[in-house]
Parts: structure tokens; sequence; C-alpha cells
């Protein structure tokens, strides 16, 4: 538990550390309490190279005035041995937030367990927006949080596509959250921090800057357990993110968009060259951040199924279903690499022990 | 070299086998010529199950009004031993044609040494269209010869993208290359017949059938360096010829699309399921398959390069910029995953070095 003293040490020092310094002060703040290190930046007393710039920013210091700011706006401080800290955040080591600001009634920890960050480019287009809407529709309806960053383009269609289908999202800003940015955003940013969070670990009143962003993005990346790209040219701020969640071992995805469009080809450089995996359905998303995440709730199971007797060369063809829908024998061949002929017989099989039905359009897993 | 015996035998054969039965009798022909099987088809003593098929077929075979048709249109019969068979063909193993019928002037092995596939679905959009028409271009003035199978759609796009730069183009049918399919094509095939190839194993007069062309795609992939998809539902025969390149270890290719567009689904899938490298541009593409291939020509390489003495650390910068062309700093750091002061440090030293030349847009390898 966070003692008072430590919390508002950690308040202060949220403002006289900036983001991407994080890492070197995360260092310090290995050996010592943050009242600690507060009491000697303001002794004089710091050794670290950097301690000068820190100490520069304490005239402008105010962490009384920072708390009425955040209550204003119903803004918490959340420290790393609170309850809601999202464990996820620790992977950043030293580099981890100082604090979180945090407007919006759910726990951080809970909000985020389940997550996915959906980024892109600012300058979108209609076709990219649509994407980006959809699929964050989709997962919000299959209980993933969406986590972006509040920016016009993908991220706001990002926001607004969850909140659509009533479901809460996050954004994590590179300013205060009691002045959300870009400013033609307030409104939707007013409702996220109203039906999800909005979080920060820059104290209140700060402004962001392009450093900011950059440095933003690796909580984004921390936080969710996978970055979709939906549109982002080459020199996108979200190719820095995917870059982040993949040096976290997050995976990364990518919608594809058609080749000769520049705001797509960021997201094709991420699938060629940074291990993106192609993702055209939110279902296929959830299929790659499903299937990794060591806190993912275990599957419910029964003592036995009959797909555990399941002949060995009939597993592929099985394997080939989708876990819902249905799929013609054709393209049953074609994922499992299988003539059709060998496809016919084992679907024969999988008929007659009852493990796939025929229906319109083709066979599906029975339901068990 | 072929005796003229053998060449008739063999002529006469690909109309009694059909192309779905050359792999059991090219076990067939392992152990004995073609003359001799031929002989022992018309005398009933040929022991193989399917031999019947065969033998049923003799009563309407007249090879020499076959060799006639094929005169007539300037066809000429390929056998395995002859100077211009493909090589990449032998990669077929027993499912390797009995012949080749071919029409155009230049050597088959030469016509395809440097080739790429060109695929994908008869309903494609304007946009795969022009798609397959600019990569078949880009392929062709960079010295490749685009192969594909003479359809609506993607196939006739690539082969006319290619004859637009004046190269040659070679079209893979699945019937007599006397009749070319389907019929509306019948002016751009005789294009290509004049500036390129027409290929089949099928002799002259022989209509196309479903399984005629799934069979025939065995071929396009085994002709060529590899397989680009440009838009293919996931029911595409286009995707058959993917899955052939992939097992004949050739590499696969796609060029995405919208995520929404069902004709680029079967694209997707193939970069999701079965290995395609995502392309988007022809260069793209030259990279995959320039990379592989045992019989690409060495390239010219001087005694000694300054490239070779480049220290280690600056490798991954050096490496990120494109052979052809510049690229900014921050796309380097994005491309070699390095932090952008490190990709500015690396820069400094080859600017230092001669090895790579600030330019407008960036920065670009000195051209040696």
């Amino acid at each position: 538990m966070t003692s008072d003293k430590e919390r508002l040490a950690r308040a202060a020092l949220s403002r006289l550390v900036e983001p991407d310094e994080a890492g070197r002060f995360g260092r310090l703040l290995a050996a010592h309490t943050a009242d600690e290190l507060f009491g000697d930046l303001r002794a004089g007393r710091l050794a670290d190279a950097a301690a000068k710039h820190w100490s520069a920013r304490l005239r402008t210091l105010d962490v009384a005035a920072d708390l009425r700011r955040a209550e204003r706006v119903g803004a918490r401080v959340v420290c790393p041995d609170d309850d809601e800290w999202p464990p996820r955040l620790n992977d950043l080591a030293a580099a981890r937030p100082i604090v979180l600001w945090v407007r919006g009634d759910i726990a951080v920890a809970k909000a985020v367990d389940r997550s996915v960050a959906v980024v892109g480019s600012r300058a979108c287009t209609s076709y990219g927006h649509s994407v980006a809407t959809e699929f964050a529709a989709a997962l919000a309806e299959r209980g993933w949080t969406v986590v972006s960053g509040g920016a016009y383009g993908i991220d706001a269609a990002a926001h607004r596509g969850a909140l659509a289908v009533g479901a809460r999202t996050v954004a994590v800003l590179a300013c205060g959250v009691d002045r959300p940015y870009p400013p033609s955003n307030r409104g939707l940013l007013e409702r996220v921090a109203d039906e999800g969070l909005l979080v920060s670990e820059l104290p209140p009143g700060v402004n962001p800057t392009r450093g900011r962003f950059i440095v933003r993005n690796r909580l984004i990346a921390a936080l969710t357990r996978g970055t979709l790209l939906v549109e982002a040219s080459p020199r996108s701020g979200a190719l820095s993110t995917a870059s982040r969640a993949r040096k976290l071992h997050r995976p990364t995805m990518g919608v594809p968009g058609p080749a000769t469009s520049q705001t797509s080809a960021g997201v094709h450089l991420a699938i060629r060259e940074m291990e993106a995996v192609l993702v055209t359905t939110a279902a296929e998303v959830i299929e790659v951040v499903g299937a990794i995440g060591d806190d993912l709730a275990p599957l419910p199971r029964g003592p036995e199924r009959p797909f555990d007797h399941v002949p060995a060369e009939h597993a592929p063809v099985l394997e080939a279903i989708p876990a819902r829908g249905a799929i013609e024998a054709s393209e049953i061949a074609i994922r499992a690499g299988l003539a059709p002929d060998s496809v016919l017989a084992a679907l024969g099989a999988l008929l007659a022990a009852r493990l796939v039905e025929r229906v319109d359009g083709g066979f599906r897993l029975t339901k068990l």
C-alpha cells in the first residue's frame, strides 16, 4: 500500500521528471523511495547528471494545486503498489511511469486486462475510418477494451466504435487528463472519461509535445495485449507504438489496404518487416491476442470431449474448420493444405462421428 | 536428344493420358521409353490399373492429325530431353508433363528463366486490374517474364501489362494452343503467341475443363521462380497455384487490398495462413524471387568494395537503406529497429566514409 507521503512525492515527481527521463529516474526508484528522492532533489543532494533539469523545474512545482486541479475533474493518482495498477506496465521495467493520473470510474487494471490497442494515422481515409470503427465495435462487443491515443483519425474512430456499442474505452494521453488534446476531440474524450478511462503519466495542465506523444506510445503498447495498426503512413507515430509493442513481446497486427494507398504503406511495412500479423476481422485480432497472455482466463473444459479422440489423420481437417460459422470443403482443403479427396474422406468420418455437421454454406463444428 | 519415334510416342501419349494422370504415367516413364509404353498400350499389354482408360482413348487418336494441326498454328512439341525444356519443370518429378505443345519463337527454358507467375481472380475489381497491369509492366521492364493462365481478369491484365512495355509474356493454357481459351481473349493470346509463348501439355483441339484448369496450375507454379497473387477470393483457382508453388518451395507473394474486399480475401488468407509475402511494388516482388533460385545469375562484383569494411554496428543502418532511391532517417530507424540517435550517429559515419550521401528526401547509397 502506498503511503500518502509516498503518493504525494510521486505526484510531485511526475511533474519534475519528463516521461522520456522515466527510465533514468526509474533506476533511482529501484533503490530508494520516491519520498527520499524527492527530499534529496529539493535539498540539492541528488547525485545524478540529470538532477539539475529536475530541480530546475522545482520552482514551477505546486503539488497541492495539481491535486486540486485533478480533483476538479475527478482524477486520481494511481501508484505502482495500488491494486488497480496494471501489472503489464511493469514490463517497462525502469521506464514504467512514476504514477498514472486517471479519470474514470473503473479500476485501470480491470479495464485493460483484456485490451487491444487500436492505433493509426491522424490523416486517415474514409476506408481507415470505417475499418477502425468497425473493428473497435466488434472487439468491444466481444468484451475487449479498445485502448488508443485520443487523436484525430484512427484513434478517434476506434474510441467512437467502442462507445457506439456501449462499451468502455481507454484513451492514453500525452497531456494532462484535465485538458484532453486535441481540443476538437474534447467532447469525445469527455465521453471516454465518463464511460471508460482517460490515463496520462503527466500531471494536470501539461500540454502535449511531439516528444511526449512518442514516449506516451510506450504506455499504449505496454497496457494492452497487442497493438493493431489501422492505416498508417511509414512515418506515422502509430508505427512507433507497434515497434514498442514488439519489443515488449506483444503481438502486433495490421489491417491491409490497397497497395497503392500511402496511408496503408506503414501497415504493409509493419507486416513485411516487423512481423505484424495481417488481420481482416476483429475475430482474427482476438485469435492473435487471445492466444497469448499468461493471464488469459482458462478455457472452460469438461472432463472429456469427443474431440479428444479424433483420429490423427482427420485432425488437420477438424482444425481447419473455424470455431464459429460454416466453411466449404474446398476452403478446408486450402486451409489444411490437403487434396480435396482427403478432405471429403475426413469429412465423411467426422460427420459420422457427429463432430461436424452439414449446413447451408458447407460444414461446421457440431455444438457440443 | 529425343528421337523422332520417341517424340511421336510422347505426342500421342499427351492425348491419351490426362494431365491429372501425368504422375501415374510418369512413374512408368521413369523405367521405360515412351515408345515402349505406347507400344505396350496399343498391344493391350500395359500392366497398370489405369491402362484401360488410356487405351479407351486410342480410337480417337490421330497423331499425324494433331501434328498437322500444330504445324498450322506454328506449334512444336517440346520433350524433356530437348535443350529448351525448362529444367524447373523437373521439380514436378513424375508429374512433369509428357510434352509441352508450344507456340512462339523463343526457347521455353530461356523465356521462363527469370519469370514470375502473376495470377488472380477472373472477376477482379478495377483495383486488381490496375495493380496486375502495373506490376506486370514493371516486372517486364526489369527483365522478368510474366507467366499467367490467359484467363479473364487478373491473368489478362498481367499479360497485357507485359505486352504494353514491349516485353514477352507466357500463357500456360488448359486447352490446345491452337484454340486459346477463353474465346474473347483470343486476340490477346494471339499477340502472346507472336511476342511470347503459348504453352500447354494438351494437344491441339482439346477443350478446357475445370479439372484441366486446376492441374494446369501446377505448370504455372513450376515454370516460375515464384507466384504473385493479385486479388483472389478464398475459392479462386489462383490459390491452388500459390499452394502448388509453396509445395515446390517457390516463394508465394500477395498484393493486399482492402480488408473489406472479398476479392482480396484469398490473398489475405494466403498471407496469413500460407506464408505468402505481402508485396506492394514490383521491386518487392523481385526482392523475393531474386533472392532465391540457385540458377540466379551471379551479381557482378569487383575485387573488393568499401561496403565490405562497414563497421558491424553501422551495418543495420546501411541495410535499411534501399538499393534505389532515398530514405529519411526516421524511416531508417523504423526499418532497422534502432533509436533515432543511433541511426544519426551511424549515418554520420557512413556519410564520412562516402558510403551514403545526403539528397533531397533523405539519404541514399552512394553509387559506387
